[in-house]
């Protein structure tokens, strides 16, 4: 929402456009230099952090309302979204806190339940962008994340704990990774996401067994003595595995 | 509901009771001498079958209303019941005919998105009960299952995936085996709900190593010659490993 005039509509009938109690928080990870970061956005009114999210039109598809919540936040288009939860146990999600200076029977007086969705991004490609409700979106760390508003903190830990178990079960690595990787570059990737270390040995030769990955036949330059073999995905292998899935265990 | 009242009550002001856009559906798991089973609901005025379900309370919360629709089907209850996904891209969730024949304000016209719930239960400990809208119940074995309503088969698909890479996080078996138990008895139970088979090593190696199983130094003598050893679950270590997940890969 760009102007105060869209801001007051959408407060007024926003509920004939969107379903009343339902919301879509996204948890969105960036990956960049073997660190991973959280996008969050600062509210104007409120005084705090929060994840994005948005409303879903009352005859819009989840996942599109999902996509679209998404893009208008990032810019990002086609990037990996998964829904991992929908939240509705909390306090604040059997009764809604956040818009008591509202009118009693005004809409977004009304309890949300949450549906929460998460996505790996390379976050040197986002581009945030403020609208009239958000101060500004910080990509923050982590190992850093501060106390957030409403039951966000919750939605985070349940994000990283679903993406951890299904880096079991499905590929990650493409568009987050250059299109010839070494070795220590994927595995890296993989440790910064689980918070653990791998064995040097099996993780590799799991991904190369599967079929994951493939030598490309080249080697980077990185100094005397050190010139590392590169791979790259199987593209079609790895569509393969995202549709079938799969099972590690490094 | 029991009376034609209570139906007619529902109808009409259902929506001052329960949220108009958001219902629960649950899969229900019934395992029995190693075959698996699923609860359908047979509606009167529908012709054909469901999964089981209903609304979710305008201030109740969601895992609270899962287990209360669970506990109103089949009197089942602090059973092993997880939130799988969400709902709302078919066309079904995107516009409902299912009561086409009401009038049009009327709140179960508007369209639903359904939050599905697994359960895993030992069906021999169920008690289903029809109430006024259904004709019937069914326990229907899993590879059999006919067209269903709406978009149901797709929720069981989908339950069905998501239970089986839950099973290489969590551990399961506490409630669905006796207390002593062989470990062909629980490779069953772990094989026929991965639909393959195990290897007969690894399987109870990674039980016992996790700690998850152990020996009851007893024997049941089944005939001459043929003594398996009893195992039973280490209930502390298995509640452990539900809380903090694992990762198994036989």
């Amino acid at each position: 929402m760009k102007t105060q005039k869209e801001v007051d509509e959408f407060i007024e009938n926003g509920h004939t456009t969107y379903l009343p109690n339902v919301t879509i928080d996204c948890v969105i990870f960036g990956y960049y230099q073997r660190s991973l970061k959280i996008l969050l956005a600062k509210w104007k009114e409120l005084n705090g952090y929060s994840l994005p999210g948005g409303f879903v039109g009352r005859t819009e598809p989840l996942s599109i309302a999902a996509n679209r919540i998404l893009k208008e936040r990032t810019s990002l288009d086609k990037v990996f979204l998964q829904q991992f939860y929908t939240f509705g146990d909390s306090e604040f999600r059997r009764e809604n806190h956040r818009y008591s200076f509202l009118p009693k029977d005004n809409w977004l007086r009304e309890r949300t339940l949450s549906i929460g969705y998460y996505a790996l991004v390379d976050f040197s490609r986002a581009m945030v962008e403020e609208d009239i409700l958000t101060e500004k979106y910080v990509w923050q760390d982590i190992g850093k994340i501060p106390e957030l508003l409403f039951d966000h903190n919750e939605m985070l830990e349940s994000a990283q704990h679903h993406m951890r178990i299904n880096l079991y079960h499905q590929p990650i690595g493409y568009n987050l990774l250059e299109r010839k990787f070494t070795l220590p570059e994927i595995q890296s990737l993989y440790e910064t996401i689980l918070g653990k270390k791998l064995d040097r040995r099996n993780f590799p030769k799991k991904l190369l067994s599967l079929g994951l990955i493939k030598d490309t036949n080249k080697v980077r330059s990185i100094g005397r003595h050190r010139s590392p073999k590169l791979y790259t995905f199987d593209k079609r292998k790895y569509d393969q595995c995202i549709k079938k899935g799969i099972v590690l265990a490094f």
